[in-house]
């Protein structure tokens, strides 16, 4: 549907089975607000929009009634899914890979996931890591938030046997080129069979858990 | 434990619930053998090498009783795993992307998946993606390997609901950069939630694969 | 002819056929009022000035009467050339391709073409894509507005026979590279004889597609 | 179809109007004729297979009769196009780049195209460019082939008003870095509307050449 | 000499016989200042600081008298060399590429070398450059300054038989990579014997012209 | 001293404290065997040649009298200096990283280090590394050599305090870019305070762990 | 230890013999407090905060008695460390590379290392290098902070047996490229046996300097 | 001239005074002759052919008489020049960049200059360098020669006043990336005024040495 500075996408949820999820950035209050009440009117689901500073943020709900901002994750929710069963962890290499986590965790929370944030176990103190390995076995998938070289996807991938879904950041500086050394390394990483997204993408990495729930019945 | 040439990791299975899979290049036809024999005999799950030329694989056969040899995925199989009950697709842009995705259907056939190879559906006449549609809708999960600008992940991504894993191959000349542009391409996918293993890596997707089928019961 | 602070070309409409078009950036209104007066003296075709900023244009306006100044593209125009029957689809991947894409448009308006905007049409909802084939294979020929990877440059490529001009976009972030994996992609697309020009620029597209309106009658 | 080792579009020619060209790498001389015989027997126009080497050419054609081998192009063409009245240019910057221009040439033929080739015109000798300016001028459009700093599609872009493609070629060493200097060069030309396709990419070049003849009527 | 927050090195004038040039960035207008008097006291050449903006200039001309500022080129000077006789002719491609140029002539001038300074000769309009063929060959050696893909080096080294220092600029978006790819391009320029210094630096062009001066009597 | 081929350092030695190690690539058998006589007859320390194939070694061994020749290090000792009382670990994270970590312990025991080599503890099974803990906290320092994407030296960062020396290896393909990735991620390792020498350079660390005996007493 | 916003590892002290050092950037002056109380009462080493501007340290000081601000080095310290009778000397090239040699400067005398500063000895004026050789060869290690091409580390390192950790920095413009390049020309120096850490990281050389005093006794 | 399988430039020596040059690779041997034989009729001047291995170096030379051939430097001479009464230092680090110096040589030498090689100075003994200076600085120029980090040219840079022309070299391996770092370390570096040219073209080096010549008189 044309509503004039977008054409919506309205068979997503239908088509796909994905909710349907708006990227802010580079949108105005009030456009995000009409893309949203397209959105709400004509689907059922979920209804996400990413990337959203507190200002626009408030503009935005005062427009669409009934929404929730997550302020560290700078995401607005409206119509959060019913919890899925599904349980998927979120582990950090250190505290500058919050806002990621953050992210991955409000988006995988609001599309139903049952979501644990274990935060700053960075791999130069492995025991922080073996401190958490009986948390990390028990979810269904492990979203692994790590900047500078990454490693830290690595250790998980060698300690459980459920999927690992690993996010380069852009934290680090000098030779960490803004993640992508991060992103390279998670790549040819030696456990095997761990996957990658794109670099601070806590978002696509929940979108990626959440497929893992799409399975066929 | 230490044969001499390698420290063998026989706890992996045990430990992880992953399989034992050896990376063949740089290693001896004895080399191998010497390994599988402690492998095979401390284990009880599948045992598999990875990237190894028929002449290998012969004197390899012939030192080790029982193994098969995947000569399109350059793959030697002992004591394959059961049936799983679990559908992956695995779909290729073009015909020179065949044996990356022979790598990835031999190993996730190894490891107990059932296997549906999808050939030649590049983008560039998408009709023909189109045609296969239901058939990637009706598996549990998409490995999808593409070379070149890696499209095909993109457009699979926002056709089916569940996991899609995307190989980029070296498939290409020119700007290709032996399959950096299709790891880079694929990693910005404007496919929410695709996941992206390393270049040519049919065995990390197929492990990747694999992972989805360990959730917690 | 020097005018002081800038040597201008008086020759290039008559010697080689292509319109006036002056880029903006550090040029202060007063310089380039002054290029314009010259042009607008000398030559009898369309004069445009491109990435000027609505401060700017207002003032160069001031200066320069009659002068149009499209504000999504920010490009002043004279002498608008007339319609030369040529129809060019300017298609993009994403709303943030927007800008961009209103560039070439503006442009192409400018030096005579008939242009389409056809908007959001992203390769991850591929019925939006071919929903717009008619549409496109009706053009004379096709700009494609993308970032991220991409790929809607492949799409479209194998939708029409008509030529293909791939304009990269800065849109995306991490592993986008500020355009440069969308310009590698598109050079190395599966679909034959699309050519490419430099990130972000809608003018170069459009005058491309001018030169398509230029062969030996 | 599905021939056993490929997938064969067989509805490309009817349904975008482009003709059929098989890329011969990796492929085996009777699997190249499997396809040649699907191909020529269904559809009508046009079979093409670029990158051949002598020898698997000499078998194709033992067993598909009626082709002809363009030895310098590495061509192999059945059923070439009548003569569409359109004329190309295909300008080399130095010898080395003759290979690719060959490829360019021959393709651009067997399609049905007009085809001139202008040899070492450099621009470090610019006075051999501008000798053949008139040459330039009186093509349909300009296929510049050019490795090293690529400087050549400038200055030519620079003289015409027709279609300009640039085909950057891996000619040079160290920081011609095997052609991505040139592709770059030429992306971020100076010279307004020039495209760029593939490094060494005579075929692509050729194809965009094809496609300029696909105006709607 | 340590003067606290400098090592100032007294020698080089008489060591090497080359002028003594502060580099201004990151330094405060009371430090350079400090620096000068040293210099200005134990040596007799020509004293400079580069890359000076218009506050601190001022600032430092009014603790050191004598000075003289060059807007355009950002640069400070005190005792001017006298002239040596030689001639340098600076070229620059683009009217963006001037501040570079102004630096490599303020810089060339204060040394004591004649420059004459040609504006805007960009090959796309290459009946500019060879408007100015005479004025470059009548010159004792040529600065080439340009971006984006930097060809115009290319061509004045085909014109002139006298020594080229080409600066490739920053000028330019996208593929230009901040004057990334005009370095690589004048690099691997098909005109023999053109040599290259850094990103920018006029001033790095104007001291390898000054050292072209210092040959053995 | 020149003797023809080569101008040989006979100062270093005494001049700077370091043995005298030839680099033999590109060296043919005689000039090896010319500069050791000299090497040899003027000092009194070790002499080294690293990366020399069998051959070489053989003929070169011929020539001069009293050579060892390490296989699995390519490298060849003429006076190996006395046990320095110095105890360095190199580990290593997989079997290919194997003849990188010989050369540097080859290296260093002939330098008169007392070096232990630990194998294949990648991290992906972090329990072997944690099981060599002890045997690296014993020594006095440690090299850790690995390639892919280079996390061990971050984890055995975090389990030492004494020097860590980083070895990025070529082992991987794809994203490990020929050991470009694990130099950038060990660079920005998470561990603080370990150092990177260049990829491959098992030589480079032995030295490096040598001068760390080289303290003033 | 989780006090709501980190998790402090209260045990690298006594676990490793390593200091605590906090990571300011993107930490809140109370939340820096909070972990220096935690530190401060359950270690008792030295407890260091890197890179924090003035105004949070003057705030965090006004929270947590006792600590030191180092201000060119951005650095606060609480329980320096007793001298250990270990000599680095900090050797830079540049004044701009100030910065990054007063951060190595601080931390190392922070952590108990006797330091001495020696400044502005490029190698382009290589009399002050040698001027310098004694003070370097006297240390018991050299920190080598250069940027540009870094070619200082080749020199130091052929003029001392010592350590010699090398500090590439982002000092210079255009083909420096922010210290990447100054990062791979010390990688690849001809110096054997130095040693790299990342681009501006002081505090890592720092790191690294003290772990060459924590070997066996 | 046209003479079937290249345009020869007959012109190049009368217009721009620069000696002919042939570039060597990818032509056979009667190709390079066809070539001289018009160079050397229509010519006066030097004529040479660079890159030219043995066997086609006799082939030729049997083909075209009064030809010399410079094995160390692939170099074919046919009509050397007269000394100009012109110095040139070549000086190199390292054995390795022999070749490459010795390309340089040759051909500065048939132009007619006199050349000086300088071998094996590299900056890791910086006496080496320090005992040549006297050497270096009565040339009229100089030509350094290095690979790995390319410092020596910022040391020599700083040791004379005369043109200094750098040649990075790919000698090296790892992060010395085939020349690219030590390419971009000699464009940054911080010895004012030096100039570079292509990775290994001792061609080009000696050409830019042959330019210095060109002064008008």
């Amino acid at each position: 549907m044309d509503i004039g500075y977008a054409r919506v996408d309205l068979d997503r949820e239908r088509r796909q089975g994905l909710p349907e999820i708006v990227y802010g950035p580079g949108k105005q209050a009030h456009e995000i607000a009409g893309i949203l009440e397209v959105l709400l009117d004509r689907n059922d689901g979920p209804v996400l929009v990413t990337r959203v500073g507190p200002e626009t943020a408030a503009e935005v709900r005062a427009r669409v009634p009934g929404g929730r901002y997550e302020d560290a994750a700078r995401l607005l929710v409206w119509r959060p899914a019913l919890p899925l069963g599904y349980r998927v962890a979120v582990v950090t290499a250190g505290t500058a890979d919050g806002p990621v986590a953050a992210e991955a965790a409000a988006v995988a929370t609001a599309l139903g996931l049952e979501t644990a944030v274990i935060r700053d176990v960075g791999v130069a103190g492995i025991h922080r890591v073996l401190a958490v390995t009986d948390e990390l076995r028990e979810a269904d998938s492990v979203i692994v938030v790590a900047g500078m070289e990454g490693a830290l996807a690595s250790v998980v991938g060698g300690l459980v046997e459920t999927p690992v879904i690993a996010v380069p950041t852009s934290v680090g500086y000098g030779a960490a080129l803004e993640g992508v050394t991060a992103l390279l390394a998670m790549m040819t990483s030696c456990a095997a069979g761990i996957t990658v997204v794109n670099i601070d993408s806590g978002f696509g990495a929940a979108l990626a858990a959440y497929r893992l729930t799409r399975r066929r019945p």
